[in-house]
């Protein structure tokens, strides 16, 4: 078992040096040009059409769900978070390899649905639930994630109301919050789910109102890359849940301890160690088991599937020298991924990894900024970024982009053309 | 003639006190309800069919542009950017005020013309102008604002495959820029536009290519409140105009100056004082129009023009106390209001003027967050601000919103429906 690694910045350079991004292997280079699904991207680009576009790589996905079935425990099941990306295909093909859909929309329900995924295993959360939505999952058998009061008398209202026991977990809003957490969703004021020392209250009330509450949700953050900060928020989740099933008039029968599991974005991060959270699993999860016998226990993930098995591909249309520096102006940009700009819950904008995908090995470099067409400097793909140098007509690529990307993005600001997506 | 205001916070609240909101006096309220395009939010809410929504005040529209014209020098033509707001109905309804329309994609072109402006009226900026757009312009008969080398020669390319003359005009990136803007957009290095010194090369081009350049527009900056910046930036531009002038071959036609006025979003703004700027404009343009006896002199603006007449609407879903601090859950959010969750080129969230529509003049208040309904802790409309009490089913409001709203938003994230749009 690999040391955890608990630094902020796991990655360091060499003294002096610059942190560089962590380096995206993942995908292969043939003759100068990287490959994605096993397709030359200029030859992905023809069959695509048009530039730009997103295409994730149906093959990473399913190699990412099998490191994660060889490091993790057997019996822990694993649930794919579409928001992470609703492309139906993409959802399509992880609804073949994982345990569970979690979604967090009426919208999103339709998509899971539509994968034949069976019904008990998508579960729905979400802190704003409109009563149509929550109708809509009761009726399709979906397992609600209830985060408030007001959730739960709806959900007995219509249960009554449709003739349908709801199938119900209370969403707890943690005492403790996942540490360096690039999202903090858990721990303090949150609008995500029920205080977990109001939980008794709520368990009491659903007694009351004929609801069976089948378990447990806690989820104390996203986007950690320390596996130390997740095994120990993993800790306190199970100590929490031990808690809560005290104050549970029915055993628990499941138990979801939410993700956190980060990908590298910026220079001189790393990529999780999985091995140290496998082996805590494995060690926490027999005595769980003895005290939840009727539980079955799930970790759901989103980014951590999908994200580094995406690219976004632009095409340069421009290429124009300002004042001494170098800017490749492309058809894509902000409007098509509004995180890689750096306007998506970033302080400080830092540069995603990316590269010119048709010169990947190309000698000559040079420092550019990669802009897209819009009349706003925001839309700033790099910045000052050292990159072969790349001519009108050639595609950046920008990496990490299979999560939060174009769902995430301002698709319709300044009437620009659409971004298209293609599993590959 | 008012002092220009210099201070970068020219709304300073008495000693000791919080900064507050500029007032947002343009939507009167009646018996507790704000009215919008004279109705009151209540029943316009129940004309719309659902929340969340934006409202646009056809009257605050037209308003605007009479107090523009009011200040400004009868001779400067007063142009709308239709990426502020590319609402058909508002975009055909500013079309029949102003003089002209300007574009910043094929697609904004299609919605100008549309609205039966005349084509030599509408012109077309932006740094990445694909070569489809650019023959659209030059068929349409628009005027094409070249940003490059590369985009002049396309259009004597486009000009002799369609036989026709471009109608052409060069942007300028000046050696000056917009001082406290909130979007830098000249001076220094930047993707924007021709550099100042580099004009002289690009004219000469223009030239040896046979197109006619009819003059320049410069653009150094916008989201100013301050007039006395807008004043310097004014009278820099006009220097910058006429070197220029020297090193055109033929006589400046065209001189689009930018636009650069602001409206308050944050506490401690102020709106910004159009006097100055008129009487600074009235005593310069005298000089200009001698210097360039042919030039029809412009101003651009987009924000200045929508941003104040526009709310976004949505309805409190839940209400929930978190550890002590109150939680207002709506339908609405990040996803329709990117900017107003501090999520678009603000370093330090900050909040928008908010109110609740349909207790607008109600006693008891309290601090409360205001989030939507997504599953992070970006979608926030309004962070712990003192609002008056209130219960599921009430209209939330945020002011300033005509502006950089839907089409500046991830519409599609998390797969929940979309924000409606009306002009009242």
């Amino acid at each position: 078992m690999n040391t955890p690694t608990s630094s902020p910045n796991p990655n360091p350079a060499a003294p002096g040096a610059k942190p560089v991004h962590a380096a995206q292997i993942q995908f292969p280079v043939v003759d100068n040009c990287l490959q994605v699904g096993g397709i030359a991207l200029t030859r992905l680009a023809q069959r695509v059409g048009a530039t730009p576009f997103y295409a994730y790589d149906r093959a990473l996905l399913t190699r990412r769900v099998e490191a994660l079935r060889a490091s993790l425990p057997a019996q822990l099941e694993l649930h794919y978070s579409v928001k992470a990306n609703p492309m139906p295909a993409v959802v399509q093909h992880l609804a073949g390899l994982v345990d569970g859909l979690d979604v967090a929309s009426g919208g999103e329900l339709r998509v899971a649905l539509d994968t034949g995924m069976a019904p008990q295993r998508i579960s729905f959360a979400g802190p704003g639930k409109s009563e149509a939505e929550l109708a809509q999952a009761v009726a399709a058998g979906a397992c609600v994630h209830a985060e408030s009061e007001r959730e739960i008398r709806v959900l007995a209202r219509l249960g009554e109301q449709l003739g349908i026991a709801p199938r119900l977990v209370l969403r707890i809003n943690p005492d403790f919050e996942l540490k360096g957490s690039g999202m903090r969703m858990g721990g303090g004021a949150k609008q995500f789910g029920i205080d977990a020392e109001d939980a008794p209250r709520l368990l009491a009330l659903c007694g009351a109102l004929g609801l069976d509450v089948l378990g447990f949700h806690i989820f104390s953050g996203s986007q950690s890359l320390r596996s130390a900060a997740i095994v120990e928020a993993q800790a306190q989740t199970f100590e929490l849940a031990l808690r809560l099933a005290q104050a549970s008039p029915s055993p628990v029968r499941m138990l979801n301890i939410g993700g956190g599991f980060g990908i590298p974005y910026f220079p001189g991060e790393a990529r999780l160690e999985l091995a140290p959270i496998g082996a805590a699993l494995a060690a926490a999860l027999p005595r769980m088991e003895a005290a939840l016998p009727e539980a079955v226990f799930s970790i759901e993930l989103g980014r951590y599937l999908v994200g580094e098995a995406g690219v976004y591909v632009a095409r340069v249309i421009d290429r124009k020298v300002s004042r001494g520096q170098v800017f490749l102006v492309t058809d894509g940009g902000l409007h098509h991924h509004l995180a890689a700009s750096g306007n998506f819950g970033q302080v400080i904008r830092k540069n995603y990894p990316v590269a010119i995908g048709n010169r990947m090995e190309s000698g000559r470099r040079e420092a550019v900024s990669v802009v897209g067409p819009l009349c706003t400097p925001l839309d700033l793909l790099a910045e000052r970024m050292e990159l072969p140098q790349a001519e009108v007509g050639d595609l950046v690529v920008v990496f990490q982009s299979g999560a939060y990307g174009l769902s995430a993005s301002p698709g319709g600001f300044l009437s620009h053309p659409a971004a298209l997506e293609v599993l590959v």
